[in-house]
């Protein structure tokens, strides 16, 4: 790309490394980037680094937070005894969206998967396992994805939970098979809830 | 979005601003960033606000650079005598790509659309002019987009240039090569017709 300048060149590069924009969409970033005002794009530059600065787990339910604790575990109306089972951030945020979810959560960042050789120690089960002893929990709702990583997750988290005499319950499959949570509308994602299943 | 953390927040915001960008792409687009290791993510926003801070309109032709002429212009090979008028950088990338135009460009920036209120001194047509007047051109291929913009400003520019004397020319519209007639529309089957050349 030597007829662009090579601070575009880079820029381009760059943005084309992002997961789902490839070099047609990074050029037409990267010129919209250009026509920014410069203390735009400084804000826009600025607000990664802090981002990614500031960002850290939250320590009870691991979600990505700039505290010790997130808002959501920080919230004394929230009901600490159910706690909610999910891959990720953003499927913590498709639920809270609903606005009906009173309990907590717990974020595994990510789920098992023997296929990409992700076992139960690369995603945040001990930490489930511990909190479940160290505080009282009524119920532990799974909503991993309804993959065969999120089933498979689902079923060992069953597992593991059910001999400590918690009650155990999966979203129900109102959730479309083989559909990612993020990109479900709230409605079915409330029908999903009601409708959890004692596993 | 009171669940994330405000810092987050303000990082999706400001991604989702961003054109074709909407808010679940900005979402996973952060949450990306927040995965990256931190001399990552200090390298993409680097080579933003370098990019805009370096970038600057080629004393020539008014195409993004980072120095007073861009690389296509400072090189003795191309043939000055030639200007492929285009509406962005874009354009004029797409065809250095087919690697076989040898003459310079003039970036407009933009399009006459008296829809969108830009007349003809928003774009940079005052400086074709006045390039015209200050170095020898031989002709103008006129190689704005074939929309009713594109063909608005290629009117205005071919009855501006005309009385020059200067030969002015448009790029062919037709069929696309390895184009299925069946799939394509109309107005571009009749200009294809139009256009027919004697074999």
């Amino acid at each position: 790309m030597e007829y662009y300048s090579s601070h575009i060149s880079n820029l381009i590069e760059q943005l084309s490394r992002l997961p789902g924009i490839g070099v047609k969409s990074a050029q037409r970033l990267a010129f919209h980037i250009m026509n920014l005002p410069k203390e735009e794009v400084n804000l826009l530059a600025s607000s990664m680094t802090q981002a990614r600065e500031k960002i850290q787990y939250c320590k009870s339910c691991f979600t990505l937070t700039d505290e010790e604790f997130c808002p959501i575990c920080r919230n004394l109306r929230r009901d600490q005894n159910q706690i909610m089972v999910v891959e990720n951030p953003r499927d913590l945020a498709a639920y809270e969206k609903t606005g009906k979810y009173e309990g907590v959560y717990h974020v595994l960042h990510g789920a098992i998967s023997p296929m990409l050789g992700i076992g139960p120690d690369e995603i945040r089960l001990k930490e489930l396992m511990q909190r479940l002893q160290s505080q009282e929990v009524q119920e532990v709702i799974i909503a991993t994805n309804s993959s065969l990583e999120g089933e498979t997750t689902a079923m060992y988290i069953s597992k593991l939970v059910k001999p400590t005499g918690i009650k155990v319950t999966r979203i129900a499959s109102g959730v479309p098979v083989g559909g990612d949570l993020e990109y479900i509308d709230e409605v079915t994602l409330l029908r999903a809830l009601e409708g959890r299943v004692e596993l």
